[in-house]
């Protein structure tokens, strides 16, 4: 058996790991490192680094780093992503056969939490299915950027009763406004907030949580929206990719 | 200024607390522990306290217990809850006053992550409103149930592109089960995933997850109901108190 193992490591600093992590850490022998081409790759990967550096011994694990490959554009959006993963499959099983020995343990540190908006639980659950006895696959949560937003906000997710709505740019820029209560978006790089005005609505946005340029906005969404467009606009333009989450919450009467 | 520090300490074991969970602890001059009456209640204290004597040196701090005032039945829901808060926030401030001295600190040790269907964000949030010079409030997120569920079952919160749902389990005895395509349910004392056989329903559901007595049932909703309702109604028989968290996700034509 190999062992994959799947560690959350929150959203930025090192502060945010849990005692877990870093045990589960400490018996990796090889970390595979995947990040998508494009703005913001050498900083993310760094930031990985700085995790290892600060938690492991040097000289006691080796770390596998390639490029993730690109998302086909060609075929419509499930197709795509389809093929997409198909082929990220095939990489990381050709990684697990060729730098792991058999007893070895593999990992990847994952952003935030793994089971949020991550494709890795699910392609190493489809390798896992399909050859039962060859893995032993094991998940380490971790902090998410939506519970880093909640914090640094000083926010609950959920007013008294009420029921928690994660979602994507994507959704956010089809669904109808009116019917949206609450919602934390992720994924969202069109500034999608930008529909909700007019609606009673209050946002707390967050930008590069848990790292030093850490960007916090809330307020009513209509008095605010100049300041987070002019905000989120310059630090991406000075940082040249940005990573943000917010959450649109209509203000309920007897709020 | 006083400070007041929200501890997410996650789902249970001490493993799962950050390191800037475990460094805000050794910051608190007092703990407050409020925990509701009833069942499980020592249970859940003695957990809060093994994370202390693993974490803190004995004698640097000092610990206030109370019991949570009780809910009024009396009232309807909404004005029940909002006199139960009154009642809170006045024991807090109560507190704050008599326990902590200037420049001191106070926290509460909050299970999972305190944004998540816990009261005391918004209670403190109100006493810091109140009196905005008297307090610093701080906030730190710690792993919820839900990501103990997804990570022990490793599943991913959402399928692609999908939206994620968490609720209670009052909200789902009212909706309309055809309605529901994936949904995390919390506080569900009554057995509320009854309703939704017959349709096509995969269930994930852990008890006293992060715990030793940790509890994982997973599969098709229609087929592992009985061995469910069993394994859920001796635990709670044999412990005396059950906290339990379940997915209940439609399967969909190409899964
Ligand atoms: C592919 S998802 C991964 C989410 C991650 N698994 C988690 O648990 O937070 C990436 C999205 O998460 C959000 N995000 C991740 N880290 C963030 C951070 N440090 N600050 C703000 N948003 C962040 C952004 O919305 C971004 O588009
Ligand atoms: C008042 S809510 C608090 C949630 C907590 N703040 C969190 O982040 O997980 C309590 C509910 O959380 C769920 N829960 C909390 N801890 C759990 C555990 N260790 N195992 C299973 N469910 C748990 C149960 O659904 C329970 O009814």
């Amino acid at each position: 058996m190999k062992t994959l193992t799947l560690i959350g490591i929150g959203p930025g600093g090192p502060e945010y790991l849990t005692l877990q992590a870093i045990e589960a850490m400490r018996r990796v022998d090889v970390f595979f490192m995947l990040e998508k081409e494009g703005r913001g790759k050498e900083e993310l990967l760094e930031i990985r680094r700085r995790i290892m550096d600060r938690y492991l011994e040097p000289g006691r694990y080796r770390v596998v780093t390639a490029s993730s490959p690109p998302r086909s554009t060609a075929e419509g959006y499930r197709q795509g992503v389809a093929a997409w993963h198909a082929e990220k499959r095939a990489l990381f099983v050709e990684f697990f056969e060729r730098e792991l020995a058999e007893g070895q343990c593999g990992a990847f540190l994952i952003w935030g939490d793994p089971a949020l908006y991550d494709q890795t639980v699910s392609l190493i659950s489809a390798i896992d299915a399909a050859a039962p006895d060859r893995y032993a696959l094991e998940v380490i949560p971790g902090i998410t950027a939506v519970q880093a937003l909640t914090a640094q906000h000083r926010i609950p997710l959920n007013r008294v009763g009420e029921a928690i709505n994660i979602t994507t740019g994507r959704q956010m820029a089809q669904c109808d406004p009116s019917g949206v209560n609450n919602a934390f978006v992720m994924l969202d790089g069109e500034e999608t907030f930008q529909r909700f005005t007019g609606q009673n609505m209050d946002i707390y946005w967050g930008a590069y949580l848990g790292t030093d340029d850490e960007l916090l906005i809330a307020g009513d969404l209509d008095a605010v929206l100049g300041e987070l467009l002019q905000t989120r606009r310059r630090a991406r333009e000075r940082k040249g990719w940005i990573m943000d989450t917010y959450l649109l919450s209509r203000r309920l009467r007897d709020d």
